[in-house]
């Protein structure tokens, strides 16, 4: 069904757009946005699947259960401003972010849906480099962008560009991750520095002004968390710790297991200038955004396991054991203490305002 | 996995959001952002994947493979303006559009996944609104919205609301539509009146008068779809017409399928209100935007078969036959010709510029 790419007349239809910015027919669905479609999108996505320009794309169910039993299908808006930062930019965010959301549940990332709201005057160039950005990544992370859609709003309707995808994968077949698998004796593990994203946000914000740089984590985790399940396949919980941080993650697992989950200050990875920047701004890091951090729950007698496997991958070589499960007390809904660097403890509880708008 | 919905907490554990606007607060991924999602979209779209709160949804393919051998996954995003018009509202639109693009391709649609941005100070019964006409729509086509994502930008970044949903269903054994396969001979079919939603959000806009009411046309054709797949599984093309209207269907298709097809003007279903405002207004209603019309090319031996079929739906009671498919001209790359109603003919273009902005 989608063997267009293979037509001839593919390659003579294909048209390159010679506006320097982005206007409303863009978004009409008549031939100018056609040809920023093929220009922009399908030339640099790159497969067969989205070249052939049907409104939807299609897999054999029997390809998909060479990967697995069960199907996972996520989607994210990426909003984030600015559209560029260090270490990335809303691109390598729209596809890491629901790569990662795919492989925190076990999932093999397959195909990823890319949906465009663009802010009329947007400079094309703007796109491409988004554009090429989503393909390195996506590449990276060993998933085709299948299957999208572009929207054109007036100026002062949309601040330049809203990025959707959606994402499709194949959960392992050993594999049962869930908020709910935390039990008392299993240990917490983050795979890094916390806090990398929402720093590098406010650097390029001009918020804040570091001695040293920092980048933004952004980036895949799915062959990091593949090696852990090589590991040890039965991780009992797994999230990517993104907007609210560490601390809501954990507060959604110790509420949904109905458990205490106790942390080590002690032990938490923070960048010395991360650290410096919080007290300083007056945040905290455990509710700060990452965009390559997970969150890891494991049996006891795996953590070491797990932490070699994580150690020995780029993407966790900084990997730490920071706390510990307990069973959770009487009629409350599931905690989250922190032992202080100074031998007290405080409640650690969910994000209530917001710390930093529009993160990612 | 996604079985939270039987646990007790999920209950005693569901807040409402007591705000009456929506604040940034909503989209920081904390606390107020999972009242929100709980009081106005879990509530509402009522079903035990999304009550899970996962990051992703997750199916066996066992299950899916019950409706047929291959996934069909598309996305959109809506970003129409007004938010509420006659006949619908972008909460129809953001579940019909989905599920039409998954039937035109001979899919049954089966999950939704429904992400949100949200301008901040939104009111939050505009939320509840739309979210109540979604799943009334959802309901209706036989789908689940089972996984989402809200965010929230600063008043002034977005105009209000803009929802993207992405769908999955599963393609029926015997079914292969493709733009590339109208043959010469082939017969034209559309289900109905066309311009319909364009007219609407014209009214809507208060950009025209009308001396009778018309209403967006705006629903799910699925259970059409799937009669006239009854009727006849060898449809050659079968697509829902959108932005761009009829006349960027059928250019699509000549050109996929390098052959020219001929419209007869006087069988084109048009209401006489919106000949008469496309008249005024100067607009084409060929290019206007319709979100409840398909158009099919079917073999002629199967024509009427199809049309019966058709006019036994609600959705299809003024199905026509509009024209034929011929053999491409030699050296064209397909062409859309119109016989008009003076005998005359003219070519029928892709729309090049932009007609309405913000029509879906």
């Amino acid at each position: 069904m989608n063997d267009r790419a293979s037509d001839p007349l593919q390659a003579t239809a294909r048209r390159r757009v010679r506006d320097v910015s982005v206007n409303l027919a863009h978004g009409s669905g008549g031939r100018a946005m056609r040809d920023l479609i093929e220009d922009v999108f399908v030339s640099t996505f790159d497969n067969p699947t989205l070249a052939a320009l049907e409104d939807q794309a299609v897999f054999t169910l029997a390809d998909l259960a060479t990967h697995g039993d069960r199907l996972a299908f996520t989607t994210d808006s990426y909003v984030v401003d600015p559209l560029f930062f260090p270490g990335g930019d809303i691109g390598t965010l729209a596809v890491s972010g629901t790569v990662n959301d795919l492989a925190v549940c076990g999932a093999t990332p397959l195909y990823l849906s890319c949906a465009m709201v663009i802010e009329e005057g947007l400079a094309v160039d703007v796109l491409r480099r988004v554009a090429a950005s989503m393909q390195r990544v996506a590449l990276e992370a060993g998933v085709a962008i299948v299957t999208g859609d572009t929207k054109v709003v007036e100026r002062g309707c949309a601040d330049k560009l809203f990025i959707n995808t959606a994402g499709i994968g194949v959960v392992r077949r050993d594999v049962s991750i869930s908020a709910r698998h935390a039990c008392p004796g299993d240990v917490v593990i983050v795979n890094g520095y916390l806090g990398d994203h929402g720093a590098a946000i406010l650097v390029a914000r001009q918020q804040l002004a570091l001695e040293a740089d920092v980048e933004s984590d952004c980036g895949p985790l799915n062959s990091l968390i593949a090696a852990m399940l090589d590991a040890c396949p039965r991780i009992h919980c797994l999230r990517d710790a993104t907007r609210g941080g560490v601390a809501t993650v954990l507060n959604e697992f110790a509420r949904s297991s109905n458990v205490t989950i106790r942390l080590r200050e002690a032990d938490l990875p923070l960048r010395e200038q991360v650290k410096g920047a919080c007290e300083i701004l007056g945040l905290d890091p455990l509710y700060l955004a990452n965009e390559g951090k997970l969150v890891a729950v494991v049996p006891a007698d795996a953590a070491e396991r797990v932490l070699a496997a994580m150690r020995a991958h780029p993407a966790g070589r900084e990997a730490a054991a920071i706390g510990t499960v307990e069973t959770g007390e009487l009629g409350a809904d599931g905690l989250v203490v922190m032992q202080t660097a100074f031998g007290g403890q405080r409640i650690v509880d969910m994000l209530v305002g917001e710390q930093l708008p529009r993160i990612c």
